[in-house]
């Protein structure tokens, strides 16, 4: 495509290098700018910069923070000793937003992916090591995505795990059928983990209420 | 949403300010720059504050620009007295891409709105009046968008140019089924007004060359 004008061909190059933003959304998105008061670009601008500058990563479990160490790892309320070990921000996110976990979080800051490239050094793995070694920590749950690189990642950090003197109690995230959902379209692998996994029925009862 | 970062959550109101874009792809995107060099998020932002601050309108015609006069007014080539009016910058893309258009533009910014509140003084219909009347134009052709609020904008234009002492001969864009397009799935108003608005059949063949 040709653009009338170099400045706006310049900020459609920028935009779109976004994941999922095309040069036909970006250049929306630009006329859109354009048609707003200045203090609108202004204000995107400087988040922008502001929080590629400024944020942080808790030195305790590599969450995003504006802080040295995070909310959750100064929350002396939590149980410190149940750690839940994820791929990114937003899976702490979500996981938080379920209300019900009261421990605290190791974020990897992805899997292992051969494919990607993505290599056990990549990832925040040795400073968990660490965090085993020099806290009081009785139990590490794996939640991350039910995915080949996933899976690697869990065996990879099991292991790593069961070698070190104060070797934790090592879970992983049920899988099984999500609420809400019908029998007959769950994939069978899942359906027969579920039925592999399966919880006595007075445990289940309580978890419904 | 609870976010881990103040940093993060007002990057994300910043971004999800954008049409289209939601809290969610907001995320995403920052998560996205975090792992970005500094240099991505930094040319992102200079791009967005410069395109601004710096933008031209062609003082002619209205469409985006870097200089006063922009390079299609500016061209000799073109045939200055043949004036294709149309809403904005995107649709001066598009028949420039057809490569098949030689005269110059007049960019509304709009069409008229009651619903969107856009009356005639927003837009630059009195730029146009006077480019009739100061500069030698033969022909206003009429390109906005095919639907109601077009249509309106069409003949408010008709009847305005139709006062003036100049008035120049007017055309619309042909509306008919489009290149490639099956008979059977063309609705009904675009199917007669394709059989009314019939082209002598030599002179569709000398087009389709």
């Amino acid at each position: 495509m040709e653009y009338p004008s170099k400045l706006l061909e310049e900020i459609i190059d920028q935009i779109s290098q976004l994941p999922g933003i095309g040069k036909r959304t970006a250049l929306r998105l630009a006329l859109y700018l354009l048609k707003q008061p200045e203090e609108q670009s202004e204000s995107l601008a400087h988040s922008i910069l502001k929080f590629k500058k400024e944020i942080k990563q808790c030195r305790v479990c590599h969450n995003i923070s504006d802080k040295e160490v995070c909310d959750i790892c100064a929350d002396a309320s939590r149980d410190h000793r149940l750690v839940c070990v994820v791929e990114d921000v937003r899976d702490v996110m979500a996981i938080e937003n379920t209300g019900e976990y009261k421990g605290v979080y190791h974020v990897l800051g992805g899997v292992i992916s051969p494919i990607e490239g993505v290599s056990p050094s990549d990832l925040t793995i040795d400073s968990l090591l660490q965090r085993i070694d020099n806290e009081k920590i009785n139990e590490i749950i794996l939640a991350l995505s039910a995915t080949v690189d996933g899976d690697t990642t869990n065996f990879y950090l099991y292991k790593k795990m069961g070698q070190l003197d104060k070797a934790p109690v090592v879970s992983t995230i049920a899988r099984g059928i999500a609420v809400g959902e019908e029998l007959e379209y769950t994939d069978e692998i899942t359906l027969a983990r579920s039925i592999h996994n399966r919880v006595p029925f007075e445990k289940a009862i309580k978890q419904n209420k």
